[in-house]
Parts: C-alpha cells; structure tokens; sequence
C-alpha cells in the first residue's frame, strides 16, 4: 500500500447510489466544494444522466452514470463511498461496485465504520501501487484529554447544531476560508470522514473509543492552535439527537471560547427519527454554553452567530429565514453559502487580536 | 482459552502495587464487596504485611504480599490487575508480574485499554486452559441508540457524579441489593471493568467508540428492562472533569427517568487536577437534569438522592456530612454503606409499581 490521499490532480468518483441530493451524500457535496482533487464522476444508479449542479445546486462539470465502469471509463483512479449512513455500514449490495473498482485498477476510500483493509476479497483484488483508505480507524497514541485547551489564549470557535448533517462543517469551513481571505492564521480541526477527505487531515471522532475522544480533540486543537490566530473545531451531531453522543467529548477537548450555532431554517424534528422533536433554539443554545461552562468550573463561551442552512429554500424563503431568527434570536444570522460568513467574522472580531 | 470468569470458587490475586486504600484500587475493592470469587491475596509491594482491613475498612481474610509468586503459593489461580489508572496503561513495571503468573499456571484479568491477548511473549506463556480476559474490549454487533430506552414504563436510574471513582458503582450496587431484599426484580446495567467483573455482565463504556457508545447502553438497557421493575445504570466519569465525556452517551443511552447524584463528602477539586474545581453541587445537578431533559426535547429525570461518600471520615463527621448536605440540598442524603438505602428506596417509591 502506497500513501493515501485526495490531493490536487487525483482522479475521483463519487459512489452515491440513491443518495444524490439527499444530504447524507455530504461526502460527495464537500468533496466537489471543497476538495482538491478532480472528480470525474458521480455514480448513482438512480438518477443516472441528470445534472448534478441542479439536482444539489452545487456546480460540477462532472456527470452523473450508473456504473462504476462508465466512471472508470472516464479515468476515475480512485472510488470514494461518498454517503454518511447512521451506524456507518456499507449497504451490502455495494459490495460488487467496491470489487469492480479494485479490478479495475481504483484505489478506494472509505467512510464506513467497516475495516476494509480487513476485508481479504477486497485487499486481494486491490492492484499493486494502489490502496485502500479507512478514514474511521483511531489514530495511535491517543491520551486522555487533560483540559490543556483553558490554557491557550486564542479563540476556539466549535460549531455546534440542532442534528447530524445541517452544515456544521461547511460552515466551519466557509468561516475558515473567509478568515483566511482576511490575512488571518487559522487552525482548523476535523472531526468526521467527511472533513478529513475534504482537507486531507484531523480525526475520525465517532470511531474513537470514549476514554480518548476528548483528548483526540485537545491533541489536535493544541497541534493546530501552533501559529494561528484561532481554531476552528468541527462539531459533530447535536445534543437533541438520541443517537449522538460526541458533543460533550468535543466540548471538553476543545474547551471552546466561541460557540457557532448551526441550523437548517425551518426544521423542527430530528430527519432520521421524525419522533425526536428539536428544542426552542434559545433554550438550545444555553444549554451547549451551560454544558461547556458546567456550572461555572469553566469559562462560558459566546455563541457569537447562528449559521442557518437554506440550501432548500427559494432565496426569498432563505432571507425572510435569516430576517426572522435573526430578530427572534437576538444573534448575528447568516447562510454562509448564500451570504458569504462576513457576518460571522464581525461578530468575532473583538475577540481575535489586531490583525 | 476457555470460558474467563471470576465465577464462586474461582482463587483470586489482585495486583495492587501502591494503590491499596487509594481509590483507584477500586477494582480490589469492589470485588472483595461484591465479587463472587475467592480471593486469596492483595498484591502490594508498598504495604505487604499490613491489614487490608484497617487500611481500606473491607473486611477480608486476605493478606497483603510482596509478589505474586507469594500469592501463587496462597493458591491463586487468577491475577487480577485491580486498578484503575487514567487513560487505562498498565505500569511497565508490573510486566514481571503478569509473566510470572503466566508461568506459574495463573489466568490473567486485564482492565485496561492496552489489548494482553495481543501480546504475544505473554499469551505465549500461558498455559493450557488458562486465559486472559481483556474487559475493556468493545462488543459485537453494535448500533448507535435510537431513544427505544424513552419506550419503557419502568424506571431508569442512572447514577451521575462529581469525578470519577467517587462511589456510582458502590451506590448502584447498594441500591440493587436493596431493591431485591424487597422482593424486586432489578436490571443492572454496568458500564465499566470494574461492574463488569464483580457482576459478570456489562459493558466497558470507555473502550466503546463513541458513534457506538449511546447504543451499547440503550441495548444493554433495553435487554435488562425484559422481566424487571427498574434498571440501574451505572454512571461513569462526571460532567465537570476535563477528561471525562461519557455521561452524554449514558443519557441519551439510558433516557433515564431518575437520577442518583453521588458526591464524596468535603471534595471541592478534581483528583487528579487539582486546579479543576467541582461546581456548586446544586448547580450540577440543575446541569445533569438539564442534559437529559435537552430543553424540553425529552421528558426531565428527577434527582432523587443523594449518595454521599464518607469512608475517609469519622462517623460523626459522616453525619455531620450527611445532614448538612441533606439541609442544603433539600433532597434524601445518605452514605449507602454507611447508613444503607433506606432512604433511597423510599424516595423512589412513588415510582415504582406497588410490589
């Protein structure tokens, strides 16, 4: 196995069957936001031929085909599994796309809380000079976390939201590139498979044993707090969900000074469990800066602006949706993809120093 | 390997070295409180001779002894490393005494994070029908939760706390053996190495990745909720302490309707950073009600009690620890193994099925 990446000039196809436009195909949607590499395909069975900007909205000159042979047959090097599925299986019926692809000479990435590097079919078929990339395995050395965060003096700005997949990375990533543009030295920290695969570094916090999750954050956040002016942590699913429990991990090892609230603008109940009813905003967010300050043995951060997600309103719907909670909420509101994260940026400066 | 217990009649050693009496051998002691085996030697160098009694007030027979090769002679058949040490690393030094119990024919009860039956010089030297059992390893077949624990009619008590190794495990334990002298039908959920091996059943929460973490209790709670009247959920960690991000996954896991609050008298800093200071007591508790009840999102857990820690006190100032707290925290106050949980089973009476 030779080393892995997606870096600039890799060719990429996103495997994505049933899932385009849906964001759980958040993989794919980052992927040809924010990655350097060049995607060649996008391979969905299910709407095979349509264009992918209007199906997601997202310019690509990239088609969509039904195969993993069509991608192949326009260069694909590499199939990447594109979705991000609770409990992080593969569906099995996928399994003959990820064989084809190795005989076909790809190298594959992987998502999915399966191991399959440890998949002896898979691994035989894999071609000399390429590889198999399991983003979700625990990195080594892990340490619990130790609080070390309370002792940087630079903002640590975390995102955090009301469920999985609203935007929390695409926000922390547009806020980042908006920093950058300003001059400032940003460090960043990804936290999923999908922020590692976009900016080709940071840790797979779902698939990290709970002991070391916190501390995965700290290292990280102490590694990337080295010559910035900030750090930007990426959050990871929302208190209100019954399934997700990386919050408190990510609180504690990032000690944040910053919260970011993120939100998709008129949802009102957890997607996967339509049961699950998600609270008053206002109540929400003080509950994360509660959580944080844990009753006053912590610093309270200040959730400095709301990122709200209008990727599915008309852009009427989507700034009546930021007039509304911004007045409601009282906070600096924007969708960073419509409006640029100029906002979110004023509202940190008195924190950051003079640039 | 053969089937690893810790059943009745089984000859126990437990490693100690330097931490006899301290409550990081909460291993040594809960299995000599709760554990069904035999055991016939505490291992500690740093005080062999002395009573184990008069240095941690549990009674046993057991001597204190230098080696392992003196418990050996004592008859032990099994090495249980009896500590719990953050970040869960066993001391390099202590690889002589797991070898020497190899080769003396001993099995091999391993608590921490690092895998024994991955070592191979070790495993080598073990002999034929002898183990290693590995306790923190994650389970099989794990999903993420989906709230199934809000469906149950019956109780959910999960003990929460101010730091770790402050006495969930001992309060939970004391409560179950309570509620079944009253003829109750208890679930019991333990959720760290040291439940797990006193009650032989459980789950080690800490070695649990984290997408994984909220469902291996909800499962564990939902098994044990089949033919009982409540479940107890053993607490880990505490909220305030800068390493611990476990009680989320313990809330959304168990959805628990009650909460036992467990605090050791006087303490006012985290153990094992002193510079971390606990919280206002009923400001945490406000927290932990708080987190559960996720502003409004899920139904609010009552505090029903507070289990006090007091071994390290005389009994007057145990009382004195008792009633004030009682006074100002306005809830039942008791040591529970100092004064029993009569008050705790009356305080949860009202929500229990009559008997």
């Amino acid at each position: 196995m030779t080393a892995r990446s997606l870096g600039a000039g890799s060719k990429v196809a996103l495997l994505c069957h049933g899932y385009t436009g849906d964001t759980r195909a958040k993989l794919a949607n980052t992927l040809l936001r924010y990655g350097k590499a060049d995607v060649v395909a996008i391979v969905d069975s299910a709407c095979a031929g349509q264009s992918f900007d209007a199906l997601t909205g997202i310019p690509t000159a990239a088609p969509i085909v039904a195969t993993v042979r069509e991608a192949a047959d326009l260069g694909a090097e590499i199939l990447v599994i594109a979705v991000a599925l609770l409990g992080g299986q593969i569906p099995p019926e996928w399994r003959t796309d990820l064989l084809f692809a190795a005989d076909a000479g790809m190298s594959i990435v992987n998502p999915m809380h399966v191991r399959l590097e440890h998949d002896d079919e898979l691994r035989s078929r894999i071609r000399e000079g390429r590889w198999i990339w399991d983003l979700r395995v625990e990195p080594e050395g892990l340490q619990p976390a130790s609080g070390r965060a309370l002792g940087l003096s630079i903002p640590r700005i975390l995102t955090v939201g009301t469920d999985m997949a609203v935007g929390k990375l695409t926000a922390a990533i547009e806020l980042m590139r908006g920093l950058e543009a300003q001059g400032r030295r940003v460090g960043f920290v990804a936290t999923g498979q999908v922020g590692i695969c976009a900016l080709g570094r940071g840790i797979p916090l779902d698939g990290i044993r709970v002991d070391f999750a916190a501390g995965a954050v700290e290292s990280e956040v102490m590694r990337e707090s080295e010559r910035a002016d900030c750090v930007l942590i990426e959050g990871q699913g929302a208190i209100c969900h019954p399934s997700a429990s990386a919050n408190l991990a990510l609180i504690r090892g990032s000690m944040p000074t910053h919260l970011l609230f993120v939100h998709r603008a008129g949802q009102t109940r957890i997607r996967s469990m339509d049961w699950a009813i998600i609270p008053d905003l206002e109540r929400m967010i003080r509950l994360y800066e509660d959580i944080a300050a844990c009753a006053g043995a912590f610093p309270k951060p200040v959730t400095f602006a709301i990122a709200l997600n209008t990727a599915h309103m008309s852009p009427t719907e989507a700034e009546d949706a930021v007039r509304s909670t911004e007045t409601s909420l009282g906070l600096p509101t924007a969708d960073p993809i419509r409006h640029g994260v100029g906002k979110f940026i004023a509202a940190l400066a008195p924190a950051m120093t003079p640039a």
